[in-house]
């Protein structure tokens, strides 16, 4: 991967920037317990990825559709016998989620404070926008970010748009990110650089088969490995 | 109001572009309908507004938190008794709102197109960022503006910042908008411009009492009014 002429590195943030896939597979996990009464944890999960599915062209993505999945799934699981309690306890996870405290990424805040002084980083992220500006926040990093765009989706044209907004080419845009599907995969397609920084727990919805062959492309394992490539 | 100089014109977009606020109220309508054998209908319209207003800094604006805390009123003003057929009903009525046909507020998409001319159009919305989109692109009126801002929440603050993102003063900045609160006030207060036109209907959370003396601000009854004024 040649990296010369970048000018701008967007950074993916949930479990780029800080963890945030363990907390939906804690919630989860406390779902099917919830419901283990009515189904076995295996089959209840499975009902939940449905709803959660269905609902994704209408709720979008982030914490407030998830808990709406997780109450409209507890009635199809119970078959409509859920007691309300446990209504109120999946809100609660709900709310709960959405003041989760913020645990950075190993190494994330060293390398954006060396990058920032190079490059005009950005976060690009999606779901919910009053969520990912709260943990923005929280976390002590807005101060190396130029600017936060939440996009609705990762789609190569939202990535398009993003560019155009930026005022820069896509061989001067750099991606990095967790999800092959929605930070590597739509930012190649139009031209530009991702780099791959998996993390250890990846959203079934995020996953890909597919091997990545683009000299536009790379992966890492840590954030600070970052600092020899740029 | 002298309006020399304008450059960005930024229209708020629920109840200004199109309605928005009679759909929450007949919401509203519907949960007391449906809970009117727990309480009557005015106590727990009271109810569910103050669980809005506990729920908002968590949730934010829109239709999701609205769809949450509608949940949530239901499960406390039944005194946890509510069956969860309501339950399933309240989530339906979300689903529905979100999937509610734009109707344009009258005269609205001549005023864009003539002012589009001269102007650059954007559009400075709350709530939710999917949501709104799918709004602007439903709405056959999203060729007229130039950027779709969707923020977390409209305080002086937020205005500064789009402000500075759309490269320009806030003497060259004019909001449009039906709320005093979101719309008018926090705009007049960083020096820019700002044209009430008041809607029907307002949620009692973007009520203010004030009058407006400011030599940047106007009030119209009609869109088309606009042309007359720019």
């Amino acid at each position: 991967m040649k990296v010369e002429g970048i000018k701008v590195i967007a950074f993916d943030a949930d479990d780029t920037l800080w963890v945030n896939e363990p907390y939906f597979r804690e919630a989860e996990e406390e779902f099917c317990e919830l419901l283990k009464g009515f189904m076995s944890k295996e089959e209840s999960h499975k009902i939940l990825f449905e709803i959660e599915m269905k609902n994704l062209p209408t709720y979008g993505y982030g914490i407030k559709p998830f808990a709406l999945s997780l109450i409209e799934a507890a009635i199809l699981v119970s078959k409509q016998e859920v007691p309300i309690s446990i209504v109120s306890e999946l809100i609660a996870i709900g709310k709960r989620m959405l003041h989760m405290p913020i645990e950075l990424i190993d190494g994330i805040e060293d390398t954006l404070k060396e990058l920032s002084q190079n490059y005009r980083l950005v976060v690009a992220t999606k779901g919910d926008l009053l969520d990912q500006e709260r943990k923005l926040i929280k976390s002590g990093l807005e101060g190396y970010f130029h600017h936060i765009e939440v996009m609705s989706d990762k789609t190569p044209m939202q990535y398009k748009k993003l560019i155009k907004h930026l005022d820069c080419n896509p061989t001067e845009f750099l991606m990095i990110g967790n999800s092959m599907k929605s930070d590597i995969l739509p930012v190649l397609d139009i031209g530009a650089y991702a780099i791959y920084i998996p993390f250890h727990t990846t959203w079934a919805h995020e996953m890909v088969s597919d091997e990545v062959v683009n000299s536009n492309f790379k992966e890492l394992e840590l954030a600070s490995e970052l600092l020899n490539l740029l």
